[in-house]
């Protein structure tokens, strides 16, 4: 399984999505939409020193859809806390603001208080295959740690992109995986219509992968806070942006009208929290997609992780270990910049993505850039 | 402890909210802030049929705060989800966003799946007296049920008012809970510095007590959700209505300049809905504020409760009973309605509330409706 | 992936356990060991009416271990609530003693309040794969429901064989899935090495899969209450069996001296319970663990679910609808049933279980009958 | 409320427990009853360094109950994390086997992952007027901390005691509660109808306060592990006294044939564990519970907390906190040590416990211990 180096006929099309090259395309600030506190160099999870972020991007056929065969519009992301060498633990934890969806390794990850290998992403019907190629990948890449292999227990998550992908197909093979989390790297993250998010719909604009951070003040520890979102949420009517009614303003080219979708987040940070205290941070996340409007619908699985990647070491398994730990009252600035990441993050993928065509000839359709600057200048929003 | 007829010398001035009379107060709405959804005729929690809400509002004193004497800003406000004279107990559940609060009976709550009394809010540091003092007057009011005493482990909680209030004087008294008890009516709501909510401050205005409702269209059953909040959360530059950034807009009169309080949001419906259903729809409220502006500071004691007027007689001890359960598919204009209540309810609260003055002279503002008509008009977002 | 007819050359040997075969095999009862309340007519979860098990146990090779060829001493088990030929979900709620496992699917579980298809449990490293094989089979076997496939967040669960199998050669196909699906059946369960259980170890006997149940009387609704177990955990010395620290009196052949593994545990009932009281149901196994000696290692996954077949419907998407409930005033006896029944589940999984070796050698010996006998009569308390 | 200096007429024959006297009575271990594992020099929750413990007994009156007027069985237990002198927090968890019951200021403790303040156990009426006494307490003696009073939510449980007590005359009063505080001590700590424990049955036995604690082995770090239980619940025919059917060999006096009760367990440790690894601890204590044949009826108010002395000064407001993390995989003695020390404490707790008469006449019968030696004698396990 683990041996394959190339593809079966159905996906001879598939394109692995180019990495470590900077972005040329708009982002949000570069629209013009407001938001406050100071982004990282990157606007980006991986601002988070040591996180790296890879995709498998699928894409092949067109048309209507026969199962196994396409189209498929699908992929794999992957988040490595501490990068594609190190099998050291990060302290993290979770948090389910509604639960249709999936997010394996989560047990352990609340009992056990650390994210022992990377966060995967993917869609729905393809959990299962990414979750065994990460134990797979783990056991080719490291020799077993103390207690055996430690990454036995992946945390894998998913929305579900059968709108436009043959999910049924099951099209993502253990390869893809390994892919996503050999090519991961710093720097610049690509987003839109790559990876996990490659056929994900926001907001019923077209989404995908969003990314952004803050660093906080010297005076609050110059922490870094960094967000990455598979965003497949919402219902246009409810969507704001920078506080905008922007949703019922471009009421173009619906999909549901009802809020079917899901959303992943990722959190990171390297200011020196406890288990205890990243939940918290994971629980925030409502408050950034609140921002946007969301009410986070029955059919979303709207699920998320937040990690530290500040004590290194703090997973070994023998005698005492040695913490930092921020102090609670110091914790106001982590709590607000992971709000306003998430808000970004969120717009960024839909400005990012591209509108796409897909099953049975469905064209989901990119949120207008110019359209989104008209709105923000009518309500007097656009920054730029 | 129950037969205290009348108030001690130190709050002769105690005024007893009147109740049962028509607000003609502004509110929200009235001055054009922009909302979605349908409200119910009262745009209160009692548009849920059978939903009363009584308050105590202790004033008194002035000046210096002397430990004991004064001056008193602080009150109760008693939410009974089937009226005064009903025993019956009501599906419910609860939520916390960020956990720096009180609210007792939750663990209860949370294995049985019921509400069985009334939910009383009050200051941090009388949760007890009122709690003991619910289940006084449940022994004067009713005969024990077939358990026993239902009510014995009531569901009290708080929000913080020493900055106005002598919080640490312990003025509430049991004839104050049992007051708010008794004087519990239907129809409109008293908003703003009225019981529990008296002397708490909301996005550094003036908050306290708000409410807000909506009814759903016919084809999603035509339920109503209400929402009842004890407002006293918040940082200003964060504070946004209905999308546009008031907060920063109106930087008068700050008192802390950072997010140290807490909110309590009931929010209550007649839709048949089970307790697992209860906690998703607590958790939305999360969501609403996020709508605000929130960003639940470490401060904050953000907690939320559910119930369901529906269901009567689900509590029964014996047998096997029979229910009426509303599909999880059916939730989400329940979810988008209790968004949109809560995000109405805590502005509501800030109209209602008027400037005070307290301990040692601190005066708090009330959110300026001039001002606040300015800025939406500044933004294109006032509604008329 | 879903067409493999047959079997790669490293799985020859693979048996494809008979099913519905009445078991010949004593029991902990047959032997003498003293249980409390009254079984059902097979002592096992099939007892309530409906449930179905499947088992696929693989075993092939012997000597050293070389991954990906063996030897190979794993399988699937998969639990059917309402049989092989129904959709409907049925409610429940799942509880972790200890975290250090694997239950994929529970996030939407404890959402909806419903699991959707079948529990299965499979080694750690095969969860993925099963997980997939089952939404596969769903799209087999019937045509979407309203809401599209409503299985494709598979509840399954793991605890590892790694000491006498070669977990890491991936030896669980999606057929070995499909399998125990299609293979489940009513009546006698199948114990001891088979299914998921086949390279099990408990108290450092040989475990495996044990199964037990409980009628009650009459006048407490006469329900049924049956318990699977997936038994991996304990540690010798801390073993009791109806009391009687047997682990202390046969102190041979240990192969840990300490609580390395895992317990999964089903529960079942037709008694009418929703979510909030199925996970009580669920937090009762806890107890029945205690009883048997457990004190939940660091690396044990006990993870536990528990549903009730009562209420067929109640998962449709329309509307509203009826329900019954049980009053919480009535659930002492499925308390004590679920104690009692895992209790006994445990002790079955080790008395049905045989020696077996595996990798590189290491043979894990049975519970020895004879002397268990001896113990028990030791300490009165040999039933017969 | 704070001044009262003394007693109304009804309580004039309360028994304010001497304190700091060592006990003479014979415990579980004096009579033979085996139990595993090292006690520490009290084999009491004070033998984990800085834990004291201070009770109010309360007992008044004689035969028919006139509420108000008695009689009176009841009191309050303070267990003081780091003694009377220090305002230090420890880190902290808590976990619901069942929620019957209350434990205040779990929103914080869990959220926070502190213990601010002192654990209370009183009847189920005075819970409030013990939660508020404590903050008034902490005014008294200490002045205010950095973030204000940091005692402001106290952590109060109960269980009920109307059997034998007037509960409903609420005769606990501010200064019984000052007194349990201002009596802690270290040391032996007084056990059976003393504190909270006055008025409680267990198994149908008299209940009340019991304790034990285990010292690890120096190569497991040497830590303590201390438990105190105010035991409440329980049905008789279910008591296992070190695995022997102690319940079903003592069938006499039978109070409820059922399990109405409750228990509130509180875990000390001086293990360097953070509130991830308590919270595990807590859920530890179910498998003793378990031990003992509870299986934690639908009116349990099972709840239980831990916590950690520790890391001193973790709790302090500003910037980065130097921790000491004990490895999770070291976790394995301290969770065995809770355990069996609960296990033990409940049992010490009917031990001690003496025969009581109480309202209208009823008396619960103490645990004979003559009868004790002679079933243990029966099944072989009398340790002397």
């Amino acid at each position: 399984m683990m041996r394959l180096l190339c593809c079966s006929s159905l996906i001879t099309a598939v394109l692995l999505a180019a990495v470590g090259i900077a972005q040329a395309k708009e982002r949000a600030r570069d629209l013009g939409v407001p938001f406050d506190g100071t982004p990282g160099p990157n606007n980006a999870i991986t601002d988070v020193a040591g996180v790296e972020v890879g995709h498998t991007t699928l894409i092949s056929g067109e048309g209507k859809l026969k199962v196994g065969e396409g189209p498929v519009r699908t992929g794999v992301t992957a988040v490595l806390p501490r990068g594609k060498t190190s099998t050291d633990a990060v302290f993290g934890a979770w948090f389910t603001l509604n639960g249709n969806g999936e997010m394996t390794g989560t047990t352990w990850l609340e009992d056990s208080g650390f994210l022992e290998g990377p966060v995967m992403i993917t869609n729905t019907h393809s959990v299962g295959m990414v979750r065994d190629a990460v134990i797979a990948w783990r056991i080719q890449h490291a020799p077993p740690d103390a207690n055996g292999y430690s990454w036995s227990l992946p945390v894998v998550a998913e929305t579900a992109d059968d709108d436009l992908n043959d999910m049924n197909g099951f099209h993502v093979k253990a390869e893809h995986g390994f892919h996503a989390l050999d090519s991961a790297h710093g720097g610049p993250v690509e987003e839109g219509n790559v990876g996990g998010g490659t056929g994900m719909v926001c907001n019923e604009f077209k989404g995908g992968i969003g990314t952004s951070s803050r660093v906080l003040d010297t005076k609050y520890g110059g922490y870094t806070v960094g967000v990455l979102v598979q965003c497949n949420y919402g219902q246009r009517n409810q969507l704001r942006i920078a506080g905008v009614p922007v949703g019922n303003e471009i009421p173009d080219h619906l999909v549901y009208n009802d809020d079917v979708g899901s959303i992943i987040v990722v959190v990171a940070t390297d200011a020196p929290l406890i288990p205890t205290q990243l939940k918290r941070v994971a629980r925030r996340v409502a408050l950034g997609l609140g921002r946007d409007g969301s009410f986070s619908g029955d059919g979303s699985g709207d699920i998320f992780i937040a990690f530290s990647t500040a004590n290194p070491g703090a997973a070994g398994t023998k005698g005492v270990h040695d913490l930092k730990m921020l102090a609670n009252e110091q914790l106001n600035p982590i709590f607000l910049a992971t709000v306003q990441a998430t808000e970004e993050a969120v717009i960024n993928a839909m400005v990012a993505a591209e509108t796409m065509s897909g099953a049975n000839g469905l064209t989901v359709y990119a949120l207008p850039h110019d359209r989104l600057r008209e709105v923000l200048k009518k309500y007097n929003r656009l920054a730029k």
